[in-house]
């Protein structure tokens, strides 16, 4: 079957990447850092997509779509913004190729050099902050609530599928008010409802909380994210919402005249989550055996393998299979019934395990003799033999207990590798053997944040929005803290 | 209200641009070249996407997602593709700003040049194919059915919102087949989904055909496509469906091994529709109050609009209007009750009229009085005060209606448009007075084609799959001709 993993255990990073492989999610590109998302890896982004973008229009949030070339006077407009971005931004310079004179094949033409470079969006605040300039006179034109699906470049030197690529696909709602708290409210919403969607759907429990000032967005004032913890003890922020003040506004001239007739500078956030999401949900799920998928994301929720020897079987077990699967596909669960005769029964339940398949169905001739089917669910690995006209019945409450299942079980991990320390000692230890959430008071000095992260390699994640302030001293300082933050090593 | 449009009969390209202006469809950019679809107008894409797509997927098609770079030597590998393309390539070649030492700024830094430059996709078939070589060795693994939803960029010099912009959306089919019977099909079956998705949904009746060697895809044998006649007599492609024979998979050697055991190239097709189709929905039904949407196809279907002049009255009229709306999308039909307060009916009505909203509902003080309600619609401006209870099913009827109606008027539109002719000065006089297809003779050379298309400035549109043979001569050289091909001006 050539199908084995490498054990979680013994090289998480090789795991990852194999799950990868041959679940057929992905694959790195010709293209260095670029990766193809194969179609079943798109499925899982499509089923992120529907539900995401749902949950944005509920919220009154509009698509809509702007240029992928961003002007690099644009770029530089906003000076922290560029001072992040500089260093990864793709750089169109040319619109031609020709045929070499000398017989050098196709190249580029050097007179089709455009006068301004074009930077492909690592972001797109600058090109739609220069476009709201245009559509913001009064606060009759506000709150302005637009997202975007899109594809961005960030040049990135050391790349892994999904969680770190030179180009990768996301969402990023760009917003516009005419005062500081509703941006303010807009950007903790929009963290919210990542929060929402991380646990009610990825079955992923996380941390909301604020970034200090050099984790934050280049371009922000604030920035609020959502972050979790995977199986290897280490962190992934996995969405972020900024409240970008007035910066980009101020950058744009983009001015308002108020309810009091007064002009002002517009109010800004912005807020994305990524094609990263699904490099969490295989870090935070899988097994040794492969992917582990929670059911409201997972493209196939049952499948359904016959088991036979001879023709005659097969035939009384794919027409009793097929009624199944109708059944089930009537109460709206997606459903594939493997009939192919080039593959065994037990290679296809190796093949669904490693793609994640919540819940297998077998059914064999035994089977059609007591109206049985067997039920296996891919979480638990737990088969059950029931009454075929119980199928419907059982699926949708195992459809539930897996989800419900797969949250609790990361919750526990979750709570068993988080950690609380004033010791300076003990913190590196923690950092260093075990992994995890480390909450340890901090002065709050840039200067010291680096220094713990030369020391330990472990970052500050962010500074929760629930911490309850208390007296205490930095774990690395010594000086006077209000509040524990939570540190990490992270992806 | 500075809503009131150029007439069509005066300057159409004028008013095409001032009803994607006034009804928020688009604007251009500050990057030249690229539009800005905003939130109305991305609306109406993604009404199609959702119903392309569907369609896709019914026929066993899957999305995915490749690289939006391609390095310069694989788009040179198929020598007809790199001729087509090399002139509108967008090149980066950097991949890192910097600021300047000398003070100017943040310049692009020389040390960071790529070693070998990356073409930013026009279409691509030449990344997929190179990734397909991985993914094929038997015809175990064929056919691969593979869509994507993505942007593209072709460097235009004349640029036109929605029908020819450098970067735009679309999508692009490959598929990868074991024998050419099968990849023939697949190119037809597609072209035939688009020619249902623009005759049932969007509302336009198409000619099915097939490309002149001169007018077909660069990489292609055959391309396949849809034309449409837009309203001022010229032509629009919808959308096309290549043929590609072998070609990509000789450029990429991508091979095989057949059920006799026998190595082959694998079989190719290509196909997309694009933002462009957005235009042609303009182009084809609007009028000289605006846009003219098929219902199918409208972000909006219903707009309620209450009509006031004290507060007392808008309260029980809003009440009513209420009621109607949630009436109508318990029936999946999309509705807005634009009730502010700030804007006069008058002003709402003209607005809702260039917005193509197709059914206006207004409620006034008597309409409460009397249980009634005012029903315009938006195609023929007829009106009609109907009793409250009746409102849904009337809408329902109506909505109907407008869809068969607005292709009942373009069908017949057409039929008035279309020429056929045996004679060299009638057909000059019908491209050049009239417009619309021109159904001639011609020899079948691309030299020909050519003294045509530079005297008249029409082109051959397509060869109709449904074309009846006969005996005829030549329009231009009198030469021999066994069919009739569609001539006309194109956009």
């Amino acid at each position: 079957m050539g199908k084995v993993l490498t054990k979680r255990s013994e090289d998480f990073s090789r795991w990852y990447n194999e799950i990868i492989k041959k679940a057929e999610l992905a694959e790195n590109s010709p293209v260095k850092g670029c990766m193809i998302i194969k179609p079943y890896g798109f499925s899982i982004w499509e089923k992120m997509q529907a539900i995401i973008d749902k949950m944005f229009k509920d919220t009154g949030h509009s698509n809509a779509y702007f240029p992928i070339f961003i002007p690099k006077s644009f770029m530089s407009k906003e000076a922290s913004h560029i001072a992040g971005f500089a260093k990864e931004c793709a750089v169109v310079t040319h619109y031609r190729l020709k045929n070499d004179e000398h017989g050098k094949g196709i190249i580029v033409d050097p007179e089709a050099k455009l006068e301004e470079e074009l930077i492909i969006r690592p972001t797109s605040e600058t090109i739609i902050w220069s476009t709201y300039k245009n559509w913001i006179q009064s606060y009759r034109d506000l709150p302005i609530l637009i997202n975007q699906w899109a594809n961005v470049v960030r040049w990135e030197m050391r790349t892994r599928l999904f969680l770190r690529t030179s180009e990768f696909l996301w969402q990023e709602g760009h917003t516009a008010h005419a005062n500081k708290e509703e941006a303010v409210a807009e950007a903790i919403q929009m963290m919210n409802i990542y929060a929402v969607f991380a646990e009610e759907f990825m079955a992923i429990p996380v941390l909301k909380g604020i970034k200090s000032e050099s984790e934050k967005f280049a371009g922000a004032e604030d920035t609020y994210c959502i972050e979790a913890l995977m199986q290897d003890g280490k962190a992934l922020q996995l969405g972020t919402s900024h409240f970008l003040g007035q910066k980009f506004a101020k950058a744009f001239d983009v001015k308002f005249t108020n309810k009091e007739g007064v002009l002002d500078f517009v109010w800004g956030t912005s807020w994305g989550v990524s094609t990263r999401l699904i490099g969490a949900l295989i870090m935070v799920h899988s097994d040794d055996d492969g992917l582990v998928l929670p059911p409201k994301l997972a493209p196939i929720q049952v499948v359904i393998v016959p088991i036979f020897k001879t023709d005659v079987d097969l035939k009384s077990i794919i027409s009793k299979a097929k009624e199944i699967k109708d059944e089930l596909i009537k109460e709206g669960i997606s459903v594939k019934l493997d009939d192919r005769d080039t593959h065994k029964p037990g290679w296809k339940f190796a093949e669904y395990e490693l793609k994640g398949v919540p819940i297998r169905l077998a059914l064999g001739p035994r089977d059609i003799e007591n109206n049985t089917v067997e039920v296996a669910r891919r979480d638990t690995k737990e088969k059950e033999v029931i009454a075929n006209d119980t199928v419907v019945d059982r699926v949708k409450v195992l459809l539930n207990e897996i989800q419900d299942n797969l949250i609790k079980r990361v919750e526990e991990f979750r709570e068993k590798n988080s950690f609380s320390t004033d010791n300076w000692e003990e913190f590196k230890e923690i950092i260093e053997n075990k992994g995890g959430f480390v909450r340890a008071h901090w002065d709050g000095t840039k200067e010291t944040e680096e220094k713990i992260k030369e020391e330990t390699k472990a970052t500050i994640r962010c500074i929760e929005l629930d911490v309850v302030e208390e007296e205490g001293k930095c774990i690395y300082s010594g000086k006077a803290s209000k509040k524990q933050v939570v540190f990490a090593k992270a992806y």
